[in-house]
């Protein structure tokens, strides 16, 4: 069938799947679903204790078997080693046929590639797969299609029950002896625990693993005792250096600071920006520089915002000290500013993903957003994004809370280069639709902005103002003149991933590579 | 059948509720079983808005019908109007046969006797049951067995599934326009929605009441708009003068202190008072007393208290505020001192009832709890407990936590005085089993202490420590030498009441009592 976003899907993968096409951003409103639920183990008797020496006692008790479904959070980003640690462990157990269900995986995690090709692991459920692992599922080594879902997307899919979760693992910067576990406070800090929130409520088995035991009660806790089956003291859950970089790079290049002018002067313009506006930036270097582009222009016109959300960075906890930002709800931490402000802030909060952007449950953050700044490796002339496949077709990108915040906001801003060495930015079609272009709402590039025809008001509210826009196909078309039109990828027909929509309807698949030659990252 | 605690459960009853008769305090340890799962109405477009003009309309949206179960929670005590608002709309609505499944019900609910009466309530499930609606029980005028848990069972019964709520209404000092909710900053603080933490989450339909509407996000939430689906503003939730007394009452009675010196003496004593010990108390003078009366021992050992866990209490929050204790977990504020306390101390705890007392998820408070300070109506020479019902065999009391902190504890203390008028407290055979005698460790009243022979180690720390140790038996014949042993209460064969363990099996029945007249409370 060919769906809303007009991608192929093949018949046979719905039917294996028991899924739709994707059919529009807001077709399951209203809808209503029953929840899933896991199947715990009650601890009755108070002489029960949940510490155990070791993730192999862990993996033992939990009763872990080939077939089943492991999770794993990302908040220690590159310097995680909970992934490889307990993988290492299933690998030593002869276990087959493990499916890996993570928030995010990237290159820390190129270890798993080995057990891909080996048969250990033969599902990866993700938001990003970088690294080794995007290869081994872009030259077909995984045994299933690989599930790449936004942030939003996987806490729906765990909470409407299409994945359920067999065994949690938790790494956590401190845990008491009883499973009260936090983001920060140990030697390995990480911020907040949100992506877990979700996994720990809903697995059959839930392990937290620290490398900072403390005393009971570990209050408060991102992820309660009540959830949680074992507790294992390890030497290290992380490098920390790695985890977070503690240098938030602020751009002096000359083509960011346009687009972050442009972007600023979008929002100033824009009929959503007035007194308790709400915010969503990522950390590039662009959006970084908004941030600091727009303060005085809140200074000056005594606006504040009401909630600042998403991964978060030190410039928007200055704007949060500075009393310009009411709330900040943290869903990731990007820097060690940001997992310091949480410290130390009372406005500073955590939250979980599935408060961040499930779509399904019952009204998430990111419906009450109104700006939203986010980045592109393609957009086409139908607005479409892809920030999952590389100009070389391979899975190397990560949907994040992409499409979630785009379909929620008020006004989503794509902000990229035009053109990035010899590839267009614009372009006719996007290689893969990650976020449809319905939900996208502006692009901003280094040689001119266009707007969403679908957005009347906002065309009408920018009208006069001296800006670069244009249409989009004029973007392309100036992209196209410098680099040339691109080339077609060629791929094979054997679907070796499924961009699965927020609400769990496929929007596109990705097929295997045609091999010219294996390239190393 | 008869069960552990020798009291005959109806094999007719057994069967038609599916349920077991009481087993023992640990019988469901490490028992599987599968959670269950609310029906939700999914809310993607972000246009949706939740605020309703009315209770009436909110009831319209969620599609109230007969037979339906509407859940509340207690927080205001006698000062709640949401209970009645509610139940006026359903009886105006003309919808019949509904069940309140409240965390408890008191003197302020009165009204809901003449609904009981006219058929339009015909099920009632709470821990309290006091004022008209006891006794409408105890006549007989409610068409089905009301079932009397404690808050663990309570919350077990919703997240196992025995009981599934149809809509959940929260009353709420403060919530946004989106649901966020908390127990404070309102006109009408009541300092935590503990209780109903685990209603907004397992309900199809969540509404919350509230009188004071702020700016989304109301931040830190108690209950997340990711589970509520309509708010509604009224004048008043309740009467801030009855939510809580601000008065705690520091008792000068003979009696009482003289138990609060011997329940101190049995904690100094016994092997659990050491740094980091945790505990429970009451609000009742004996238990205040206590209170006072650790502290000084406390600072002159260098014992501090881990954690202090229940209805919260002044006196708690200044061992907070001194030092002596480190977290104060907060399931209820009794007194506007705990309220302040929980605003103002960052170590004062908001928890859900869940996490303070569920017997079957992963691993209460309760489980990690040194001692715990309990009442008792009757106490029986087999250390059963009654809190439920009067010395007249009539519904007018609470299991409240007992039950759960009797069986979680190290330590159980009950304190009563050993008559009340011409009332024994320690007698042959209580009316109800509310807590079974092998969860009661020690009974302490104002002739004498009795120690659970089951609890050896304990006799063994009290040898020679000067208390007026003695056998339940003792008690029990002094109490019946000073007022007679008492007649028997005269019961219909028809059960009205039944008393469910923690786990869900049968504890107790409370039949229908003979009406000699009907004495107005």
């Amino acid at each position: 069938m060919i769906n809303q976003v007009g991608r192929e899907i093949p018949d046979e993968l719905l039917a294996r799947y028991g899924k739709k096409g994707f059919e529009g951003s807001y077709a399951r409103d209203d809808e209503q679903y029953r929840k899933a639920a896991p199947t715990v183990r009650a601890v009755v008797d108070p002489k029960q204790e949940k510490q155990v020496g070791s993730i192999r006692e862990a993996l033992e008790k939990c009763g872990l078997k080939d077939g089943m479904v492991l999770s794993f959070h990302h908040h220690f980003r590159d310097g995680d080693y909970i992934v490889n640690m307990v993988m290492e462990q299933v690998n030593a157990m002869g276990v087959k046929d493990i499916t890996i269900c993570a928030s995010s995986l990237g290159a820390a995690h190129d270890p798993v590639a080995a057990l891909i090709e080996e048969g250990v692991v033969t599902g990866i459920q993700s938001s990003g797969v970088r690294g080794k692992i995007g290869e081994a599922i872009s030259y077909g080594k995984l045994k299933t299609p690989a599930i790449i879902r936004s942030h939003g997307g996987r806490v729906r899919a765990i909470e409407e029950g299409d994945v359920h979760i067999d065994i949690a693992f938790i790494g956590a910067p401190t845990s008491d002896a009883f499973g009260n576990a936090r983001g920060v406070g140990g030697k390995s800090d990480c911020g907040v625990l949100s992506y877990s929130m979700v996994d720990a409520r809903y697995a059959d088995h839930v392990v937290v693993i620290t490398d900072c035991l403390v005393p009971f009660p570990n209050f408060p806790p991102s992820i309660s005792m009540v959830d949680v089956d074992y507790v294992c003291v390890v030497d290290e859950i992380g490098n920390p250096a790695k985890i977070v970089s503690n240098a938030v790079r602020m751009t002096k290049d000359v083509r960011e600071l346009k687009m972050a002018e442009y972007c600023t002067r979008l929002i100033e313009l824009s009929p959503f920006f007035k007194d308790g506006f709400s915010f969503q930036t990522g950390a590039g270097g662009a959006s970084l520089a908004v941030n600091t582009m727009l303060r005085p222009i809140m200074e000056e016109k005594d606006i504040h915002m009401s909630f600042a959300i998403g991964g978060i960075t030190k410039p928007m906890c200055d704007l949060l000290d500075a009393g310009l930002v009411r709330n900040i709800v943290d869903a990731q931490a990007f820097d060690l500013g940001a997992i310091e402000s949480i410290k130390n802030n009372p406005r500073h909060f955590e939250i979980s993903t599935s408060e961040y952007a499930n779509p399904l449950n019952k009204g998430a953050f990111v419906n009450k957003l109104d700006f939203v700044i986010l980045g592109a490796l393609e957009v086409d002339v139908d607005f479409n994004v892809n920030v999952v496949t590389g100009s070389d077709g391979i899975v190397r990108g990560a949907p994040g809370g992409h499409p979630d915040t785009a379909a929620g906001s008020n006004c989503s801003i794509i902000v990229a280069p035009l053109v990035r060495g010899r590839i267009p930015t614009v372009c006719d079609k996007v290689v893969t639709v990650v976020t449809p272009g319905e939900a996208v709402d502006i692009v901003v590039t280094d040689y001119g902005i266009a707007i969403n025809p679908r957005r009347t008001d906002l065309i009408e509210a920018y009208e006069g103002c001296g800006l670069p826009i244009c249409r989009i196909e004029e973007l392309r078309d100036i992209a196209y003149s410098i680099v040339g039109t691109p080339d077609e990828i060629q791929f094979k027909d054997r679907v070796v991933g499924i961009i699965e929509s927020r609400d769990g309807t496929i929007l596109d698949v990705v097929r295997e590579i045609k091999e010219y030659e294996f390239v190393e990252e």
